[in-house]
């Protein structure tokens, strides 16, 4: 079977996968700019750090067409501005950012704006093409450490969560392609259902066996059946080793230590942010009540409640085992270790 | 506004206030006899351990009108079994059926069917009313007891989830009433949402404060923002003091322990079960794979996926700060406590 696209780039022109229609529905919907690709961003038409900081890269480089001849500078940066709010708190958007701000400073301001954008989209290719090669030596680098054994994991970090291959989902299966036989728990991960949409659908399709839980089952599930591991993904890991992930990470992060399961935490370097001293530091994104109270657009919550929606949570580093890049896995709260990696990962680029 | 009904009962016919629809409808289903009250408890028209023990009796009652003369004792028999295989946790069915059973000795086999069916109706009528004063007492001993500041409760032990009043939301109304002013965090709860549904609209119906969070954000909850206590309900507490409840509240047990934040059971006597020893004896119901994968009867997760779906969990009593009953507030882990409770209770029939 082909492996899931959740951007596709051909001749120039940029489609994502509508990450909210599936499973039921597999559509990719065309963007021409920054604006409309902020847009699916933060309306999670894509989601998932590697993913959002890959996708922005492609909407500046289509942007850059509409860039003026000496003012490619101001151009350059209001368009960033308007990708790097779409949302706060993976940091893969401003590393992506960044790194396209490199290349337009290479180029020159006085260069032809078809020069900058020809730059740029050859770029954002290459982000793409890395973030891919990135998670397939994380997959490896993880199956290296992970437990035989079943293995539970929250939200999404498949291959819809990134250029492809996966994060914490590149674990699994790297583990599972080199002949290792196990089970996967996913959480169905409320509110945007990440798990039984999106996860579920990843490893039915890579036929490795799933299991669904509600969110509130992992204290039931750790205390009554044998889980080896739990793997997850980040959407920005800071200096410490404390991690930002999707909301419920830190309630399985804390039922983990409880029941003596190893929590690992895979993160391409491209989400760690050594400028984040510790988890406290990580803008937490509150996002809209509708998405509690309604579910796929149907209104579940009774009228009149209030309505708390944090995007994510953070674990803090003693209940992390390992952090699982693509320079190889580092010892939770292992500051020196981490930081080598996101300098190793700089110099091979 | 007039108090909740979950259950009507009037000119001895027997009607249910259909907890799947609310909150968008409010419609009764009147119940003719056990098989089809066994039904409503098993498709959790009517849900919560209270709730259920006093339909069963009511369920019961009504069957009666159909035993036959010179068979009371096996009709009797036959028709509590069919309510008591309805949902296998909850220890109220098997307590209520077993008050009416006293009834039946206490009349006797050889009497008219219609004189056994009378005094069933009125036990049952008579456990209905003492459910209800229990729950007034346990909610104003928990008051006492409850610190101030925000409370977290989870799933649904409001009046919806007894004959009236509530037991966790009754200790919350009960403080509420008394002039103290908080605001309550309720947990959606799936996969049945009984919080979204059911806990924000009482709390909305009694002007209380009530935000709304997914099962996942408890840890996130508890990290960032100030919680008082958490209060919830049981299903079925052991000898020992471990507390079955719905799925998802040792997850919070957990995180309450890890947070400093006391855990509240509100328990009447009925739903103590001296006879189970220990968490481990108290029968776990799973629940169909349908309730994970689809949300208000439309599918949600990917075809192929495997489903676990324990409706309820077990909190050991060491995570437990007290159980509240309508005898007054017990330690938690203190079984002679626990005991004495029920036999005060038993005593004051």
């Amino acid at each position: 079977m082909r492996d899931v696209e959740p951007i596709l780039w051909k001749g120039g022109r940029l489609s994502l996968l509508d990450q909210r229609r599936l499973p039921q529905r597999e559509t990719y919907l065309e963007l021409r700019g920054a604006r409309d690709t902020a847009r699916a961003i933060r309306s999670m038409v894509v989601r998932g750090a590697p993913a959002i900081g890959v996708t922005a890269a492609f909407g500046l480089a289509l942007e850059a067409a509409r860039f003026r001849s000496g003012h490619l500078r101001d151009d350059f940066e209001r368009a960033a501005g308007v990708l790097l709010a779409a949302r706060p708190t993976a940091v893969n958007l401003r590393w992506a950012l960044e790194r396209l701000r490199e290349t337009a400073a290479a180029v020159g301001q006085d260069a032809a704006p078809r020069t900058l954008a020809a730059a740029l989209r050859k770029q954002a290719l290459a982000l793409y093409r890395e973030d891919i090669a990135a998670n397939r030596a994380l997959g490896a680098a993880g199956a290296r450490v992970l437990p035989s054994g079943d293995v539970l994991t929250h939200c999404n970090a498949g291959a819809l969560a990134t250029a492809g291959y996966g994060t914490a989902l590149g674990v699994i299966r790297a583990a599972w392609s080199s002949g290792r036989r196990f089970g996967v728990y996913a959480t169905e991960t409320r509110p945007f259902l990440q798990g039984a949409r999106l996860t579920a659908w990843e490893l039915v399709r890579l036929r490795i066996p799933v299991t669904l839980i509600t969110d509130g089952m992992v204290g039931a599930l750790l205390a009554t059946r044998k889980v080896a591991a739990v793997v997850v993904g980040t959407d920005r890991t800071a200096a410490n080793g404390d991690v930002a992930n999707k909301i419920g990470t830190y309630t399985i992060a804390v039922l983990a230590r409880r029941h003596g399961v190893p929590f690992y935490v895979a993160a391409p370097t491209s989400s760690i942010d050594l400028d984040c001293a510790s988890g406290d530091d990580i803008p937490i994104e509150e996002r809209d009540a509708d998405e509690v109270t309604h579910i796929r657009g149907r209104r579940v919550a009774t009228e009149g409640v209030r309505v708390f929606n944090p995007a994510f949570d953070v674990t803090p580093a003693e209940l992390v085992t390992a952090i699982i890049t693509e320079q190889g896995v580092v010892r939770g709260g292992d500051r020196t270790g981490l930081a080598r990696a996101v300098h190793a990962a700089q110099r091979h680029r």
